[in-house]
C-alpha cells in the first residue's frame, strides 16, 4: 500500500479521554473512532490487524478440527426464556422491541442459540464429538464502558460450543481448547497464561481463564514466576489424542496461577518466596465445562448406543477478538508507539523514502517496493511529500516492526538500512538482501499458518 | 474435509415454510436455520459459501483501488437526526434505547456515518479522490420478511462511499464501481446487468442497479436481447483510467435496460422487436452519483487548490452479499439441487466412496482425499457408512460441480469417475488424471484472485 493512496488519519495530539496506553495509542495511530460510548469504528489499519486476528483465531480452531458458523447478532427472547436466563441477565442485556413487537435482543453470548441448532439437528451420538465456533459481533451494555476497545459495548469474539457423549470427552475438549488458545495467543505474539477462574453467569465448575500480564490489566494475579519460562512452541499436536491434550493443560496449569477471584493465600505461600509473583493481567480468553447445564433445560440431547436418550456435555471457550488488539499494545509498546509483533502486524515493513521527488530515491523505494510484494510481502510504503522526521515518527506510532530507509547517500553505495521497531538497531544492507533478510524473518510466520 | 466429522444436517423433507427454490435448497442443504423471523443463522456449508462470496467481493473492491474499514452495527440517532433521515427513515429502521436512555438504530446503511468519519480527519483535496467500503451486517425491519435471505431483516451488505473533489471525479468513481461491479459478479458465475434504476431514499440523480435474471426476481425488468451476449471476461483494466471505466460503462448500458420503476414504453418499443425481452430480475447490487446531498448538510467539506472550503462529492455503493447466495441459487440450480458456479462452491470436488470398510476404496479415497488437498485444492470426502444413493443424492443436493466416484470395479483398473454436476456427464480416468483435470479447472478460479 502507497500511504498516499491509504487513509491512515494519525493524531498529532494526544486524545484527552484515553486513559490507558492501548486506547491512546490507537486513536493516535487512527485505528478507530468512537461512534458512541464503547461503539468503534474500525478505521483501515485497525481493521487489518483485527482481521488478522481473527484469521489465526480461525486457523487455530480449525487445525483443532472445530467447525466454523455464524449465528445472527439478534437474538429472541424467547430462547432465553427456555434457559432461564432472559430475566437473569440483568442490564447488561441490550433488548430490543421490533416493529412487530417481538421481544429480540442483541446476543452477549451463544449458549442458547448453538443449543438449540444442536437439538433441531443431531439426535446421535454418532455425529459426536462436536464443536461448532463462529466470531461475530457481540453487545453488552456496560454502565461504563472505557479503556477503548478493551472494555467497550460492541465488541467481536470467537465464541465455541463442544458437544460431547460422556463427561469424559467433554474434558477432552476442554483440553483440546486449552492447548488450542496457548498456539493461537503465542502465534499473536503473546503470553496468556491459563489461570483458574469463577465461572460467573455461563455456570459449572470448571474454567480457566487466560490472562496476559500487563500494568494496566482489570484483574490482580498471583503465579508462579516458573510459568512464564513455559512457551509452546511450534510442537506438532495431535488434538484427538486425549493423552497429548492432557499432558500439555498439566505443563501449563500445575503451577500456581489465580485470579484475585480464586487466589488462595495459604496455597500461594507454599511457593518459595522467590518465585511469587503479584501482577495485573488482561483477560483475553476463557473457557468452560458446564455438563448439562443448558442441555438438560433445553433437551439437547442424544441417543446412545445402548438406545438411551441422554443431554449431551458441553462447554464454551471464548476468546476476545477486538479486545487483543488492546491487550496487544498493552503488553508491546514503547514511549513513540505501539510494537506489532510479527504475526499480527498490519504491514510487514515499512519504507520510508527519504526524498520524496528525487528521481533516484523514488525508483529506488518503487522498486523496493514491487520486490517486497512479489516476495509475497506487505509493505507500506510512506511515499508522501514530508520531512524525514514525521515520517519516523509515523512509522515508530503505527508500529510495523520493520523498517527500510532509502536515501540519495546509501544509495549511492546501493545501500538501505533496515531498523527493528523493537530494538531500534539498524543495519545497511543492498535492497535484495534487505528483501532476503524479510523473507526469512517472516518465514516462521508464514509457516505457521494452517490452510485446512 | 471429511463429511463424518462436518456438520452438515441435510433435511429429507421440503420445509413448507420455504416459498422459493433458493430459501427450499438452503434449508434443505443444511446451509443455513431461521432463528427469527428474516433472522438466520448460517450453518457450516451456507458461511462458507458466504465467506467465499464475502473474499471476492473484498477482492474487487481493493483491486479498484478502495480501502476497507469497519463500522460498528449500532449507531447513534444523533447522526441520523443531522441528515434528517432519522425520521423519514420510517418503520423498517430497528430504534433502540440503550440501559442510559440514549437512542440507538441497528444501521441500515451508512452514509451517516461515513461521512462523519471523513469530515472528521480529511480537510484538504489532497486526500482525494477516497472510497472507504465496509462489508457489515446490517437490519431493516421488513414488514414481511420472506424468501429466505432474498429479503432477511439482519443481512450482509459491502457498501461503500466515494468522497471527491468534483462532479466528474465522482462520477469516474461512479464508473469504477460499475465496472468493478462487474467483474465481481461474474466471477462469481453469475451475470447482473446493470439497469437504470431508482434512486429511493439515499436519493440522487444517477443510479444502477445489478439485476441477475430469474423467475423469482421481485422486479419486472425489460431489456435488449443484445445485452446478454456481453461478457466482461478477464480484461485488464487500468481502474485509474477515466477513459476506460467510462467505455466499459458505456458498453454495457448503452442498450435498453431498464426495471419496472424506470421502465419507458416508448423508447423500449423502438428496439427491434425480436430483440425485446421483458422477464424478471433479482437486485444484487446498486450505485448511486449523489454529489453533496450529505457532505453538505453534515459539513464534510475540503479545501481546493485555491483555498476555498467546498463540500465532497459524493456516491455511495452496495452489494447485497447474504442475498448473492440466494441469488446464486435461483440461476443456477435444477430438480436434485443446487450447481454452484466453480468460483463459489464451498468446496471443489466431493468424493463419493462407494463402498466404505472397503480396505481398498477405503484407501483409494484417502489417498485421492490428500492429493487433492496437496494440489492446493478443498475436497468434501462423504466417509459416512451410508448407501451410493444417499451419498450421490446429498452431493446433488449440496450442489459442488465436480464429484469423484470411488468403487472397487473401477479399481481393479486404477479408475474413477469424474462427473459434471451441471452436465451430468461422467468420465472415466485413474485418480491421477482426475486431479490434473481438476487443477487445471480450478486455474481460472486461483488466477481470477487478488492478492493487492
Amino acid at each position: 500500500m502507497r500511504l498516499s493512496r491509504y487513509f491512515l488519519p494519525v493524531l498529532k495530539e494526544d486524545p484527552k479521554e484515553a486513559q490507558i496506553v492501548s486506547h491512546r495509542l490507537m486513536l493516535r495511530a487512527g485505528m478507530i473512532r468512537q461512534q458512541a460510548a464503547g461503539i468503534y469504528s474500525w478505521l483501515p489499519l485497525g481493521f487489518k490487524v483485527l482481521n488478522r486476528i481473527e484469521e489465526i483465531v480461525h486457523e487455530e480452531q480449525q487445525r483443532a478440527g472445530h467447525i466454523p458458523l455464524l449465528m445472527p447478532t439478534l437474538q429472541t427472547a424467547d430462547l432465553w426464556r427456555e434457559s432461564g436466563r432472559y430475566d437473569a441477565y440483568g442490564d447488561e442485556m441490550l433488548r430490543i422491541t421490533d416493529r412487530q413487537k417481538r421481544d429480540l435482543l442483541y446476543g452477549p453470548t451463544n449458549e442458547e442459540m448453538i443449543t438449540d441448532i444442536f437439538r433441531s439437528y443431531v439426535s446421535s451420538y454418532k455425529a459426536l464429538p462436536l464443536t461448532l465456533y463462529h466470531i461475530q459481533w457481540k453487545f453488552r451494555d456496560e454502565m461504563r464502558p472505557r479503556f477503548g476497545v478493551m472494555r467497550g459495548r460492541e465488541f467481536l469474539m470467537k465464541d465455541g460450543y463442544n458437544f460431547d457423549l460422556t463427561k469424559e470427552d467433554a474434558l477432552h475438549a476442554y483440553n483440546r481448547h486449552l492447548v488450542s488458545y496457548l498456539r493461537t495467543y503465542e502465534r499473536m505474539g503473546l503470553q496468556a497464561i491459563p489461570m483458574r477462574a469463577d465461572s460467573g453467569p455461563i455456570g459449572g465448575d470448571d474454567t480457566h481463564e487466560f490472562l496476559v500480564l500487563a500494568e494496566t490489566g482489570e484483574s490482580e494475579v498471583f503465579y508462579d514466576s516458573q510459568i512464564t519460562d513455559l512457551k509452546f512452541g511450534d510442537r506438532e499436536i495431535d488434538y484427538t489424542s486425549t493423552e497429548q491434550c492432557r499432558s500439555i493443560l498439566e505443563e501449563f496449569t500445575s503451577r500456581y496461577a489465580r485470579t484475585d477471584e480464586t487466589h488462595d493465600e495459604a496455597v500461594f505461600a507454599e511457593i518459595p518466596e522467590e518465585r511469587r509473583r503479584t501482577a495485573r493481567g488482561i483477560e483475553v480468553g476463557q473457557i468452560f465445562y458446564f455438563g448439562t447445564k443448558y442441555s438438560e433445560p433445553m433437551g439437547a440431547t442424544v441417543v446412545n448406543e445402548k438406545g438411551e436418550r441422554v443431554p449431551v456435555h458441553m462447554g464454551s471457550h471464548g476468546i476476545g477478538v477486538s479486545r487483543l488488539l488492546g491487550a496487544i499494545i498493552e503488553a508491546s509498546h514503547d514511549e513513540k508507539g505501539i510494537i506489532w509483533p510479527e504475526g499480527v502486524t498490519p504491514f510487514h515493513v515499512g519504507i520510508v523514502n527519504l526524498k520524496q521527488g528525487d528521481a533516484s530515491t523514488d525508483s529506488a523505494s518503487e522498486a523496493l517496493y514491487r520486490e517486497l510484494k512479489a516476495a509475497g510481502l506487505d509493505p507500506l510504503y510512506d511515499d508522501r511529500d514530508e520531512r524525514a522526521g514525521a515520517k519516523f515518527a509515523t512509522m515508530d506510532l503505527i508500529g510495523l516492526p520493520w523498517r527500510i530507509t532509502i536515501g540519495p547517500r546509501g544509495l549511492a553505495e546501493n545501500k538501505v538500512e533496515l531498523t527493528s521497531r523493537r530494538t531500534g538497531i539498524s543495519e545497511e544492507m543492498s535492497p535484495a538482501d534487505a528483501v532476503e533478510r524479510l523473507k526469512s524473518i517472516y518465514q516462521p510466520v508464514f509457516e505457521a499458518t494452517y490452510k485446512g
